[in-house]
């Protein structure tokens, strides 16, 4: 398996990168091809005492995509970028996947572009994996590939997480909740409404609404199913409780010398929570609708994370997933569709 | 003053919230009529000593509003419910304000049916208040008086909250910011989009969109405003972050003796911070732009809760709020409208 990973458009520099690239590269015997500036990526291999060649090589790049760049205007304007080359090289299937830590939106609209669309899917969505207390990650399907959704394209988000959940995470029979203010039939917004509808008289497993403050605790479901929008700010709200507590905590303990002996002392289970937690464990979100694998990971991304992303983007391809959508709704089955 | 609290609908028996009432208002010397079954809250009044007479009195109703009922139905058709009753009691202005810890959908129907509207204001909404990392609350509206919002009525939530911030709370140049999924303009869905541009040509002081993972930590406005939906979704995303966190520490804690030791130590700080993040503190979530005031307290209110949604309404009727709303988005100004 080959899998091209995108180094210039993250936060952190291209050697990071190609660390976690080389890493991920020795430990599963994958073909890694970094998408970048030629020069960095070749001192980055150097200091692995690696050369491009065989398991590890190198499509050059002359542009890079920022974070604040216009999305759709820097797929247009950038073709020697290592965001656009990477993805016409997955087109022209010179590898199996794409992974990159760059722009969210430019991803999207470059993968949209150039890969198109699975038949019968007209809009792509993001998944991320969120950790729970029960321990089974939780998926969350659309965290932001849209901003306005329609009630018959959450039912193709809920199409593809559970077909995710079954054929990549291997959950047999897995189940569908709908992110809404109740957990009741029909409570929420009209959109919620029509899309409970749809699932509902649908063959997808669906189980009815959940609630954002209950379903990280009791993982009821094993997918949620949101617009981009609503996901967006599911995610960064969880991180903004999670970062407050944390915060303050410390804040708290500071200064106060029984307290940080305390602190001291749960230290390794304060990392172990936050180990859990840390988005490096599961650092790639798939692109699910386009006609290609698209991972993207956090922009933050360090080499561990980048591993975990590169990861995630071999599971999907062995998964053979692309092939599994095309039965579209109608066609979706427990146990294999 | 004379507030009238609903003591039937709440998750806790009467006699805690009657508790409650009695508590405030030996602590403010603020009157209190408890609505509800008037032998129940006789006999609560009794193990205080108290007589049904004078500081507290009793609005005697036969009819409960239960957290599922159906909110328009419920309000139709339970006349004699110690919500109606105690909405009608308001109406007359028999009472300066209502505090409910019952069903939020009722109380808005209730309100909206029995109060009416504050003219030029055509949807009220629900304002809380969330502790953050520098210590100030945060303030969010609407969180669920609606579950479908137009941008016009984002504005209309925006004047409420940037008034009350500035009269109820006392902050002379609140802020005011937009929940969305990127902090540059245009970012987030359409009625966002809408929503900025509206703002933004106001004299509200808008600053532009926040993002909800550090408006908690780094408390950049003082007003957050959203649809009732997305901040419905926000406020128990934020609950559900929280509480995983806590269970995940205190399961991975659990048997390992070293880490009991140090969380043992560390009890202190964590009783400050969660005392810090608790609805406990701040149980009144205001309902504004009905004409009265109205407060609804957390169903899972203890006594130390409500006492904390009375002194929320009682600080909102000695700020006049109601009068200041009237003038409109176009005669808001800094430092006292």
């Amino acid at each position: 398996m080959r899998v091209l990973l995108d180094v210039m458009g993250g936060d952190r520099p291209p050697e990071e990168l190609v660390k976690g690239g080389v890493l991920m590269g020795r430990r599963t015997g994958t073909d890694i091809v970094f998408a970048g500036d030629s020069a960095l990526i070749e001192r980055a291999l150097d200091g692995h005492r690696l050369k491009s060649e065989g398991q590890f090589s190198i499509l050059p790049s002359s542009q890079v995509v920022h974070m604040d760049d216009s999305p759709v205007t820097a797929v247009r304007e950038k073709k020697a970028s290592s965001l656009v080359l990477g993805l016409e090289a997955l087109k022209e299937k010179a590898v199996d996947a794409f992974v990159s830590p760059g722009n969210t939106g430019a991803i999207v609209a470059g993968s949209v572009f150039t890969l198109g669309r699975i038949p019968g899917i007209p809009r792509p969505g993001i998944m991320a994996a969120l950790p729970t207390v029960p321990g089974e990650d939780l998926y969350v399907i659309d965290v932001g590939a849209n901003s306005d959704s329609t009630p018959e394209q959450l039912l193709h988000f809920a199409l593809m997480g559970a077909t995710y959940a079954r054929d990549v995470v291997g959950i047999p029979r897995p189940t569908l909740g709908l992110l809404s203010i109740g957990s009741e039939a029909g409570k929420g917004n009209k959109m919620i409404g029509k899309a409970f509808s749809l699932l509902e008289s649908s063959t997808l497993p669906f189980v009815g609404n959940v609630e954002a403050h209950r379903v990280l605790v009791d993982r009821s479901v094993d997918v949620v199913v949101c617009d981009g929008f609503v996901g967006n700010i599911f995610l960064k709200s969880v991180e903004g409780g999670v970062s407050a507590v944390a915060q303050l905590l410390r804040r708290t303990i500071r200064g106060r010398v029984i307290a940080m002996l305390g602190a001291l002392l749960m230290s390794g289970s304060i990392a172990r929570v936050r180990g859990t937690m840390s988005y490096r464990r599961r650092g790639g979100a798939p692109l699910l609708g386009v006609d290609g694998v698209v991972v993207i990971a956090h922009g933050r991304s360090d080499a561990m994370a980048i591993g975990s992303a590169l990861d995630v983007a071999c599971h999907q391809v062995k998964a053979n997933l692309l092939d599994r959508f095309s039965d579209g709704v109608a066609g979706w089955e427990t146990d294999g569709g």
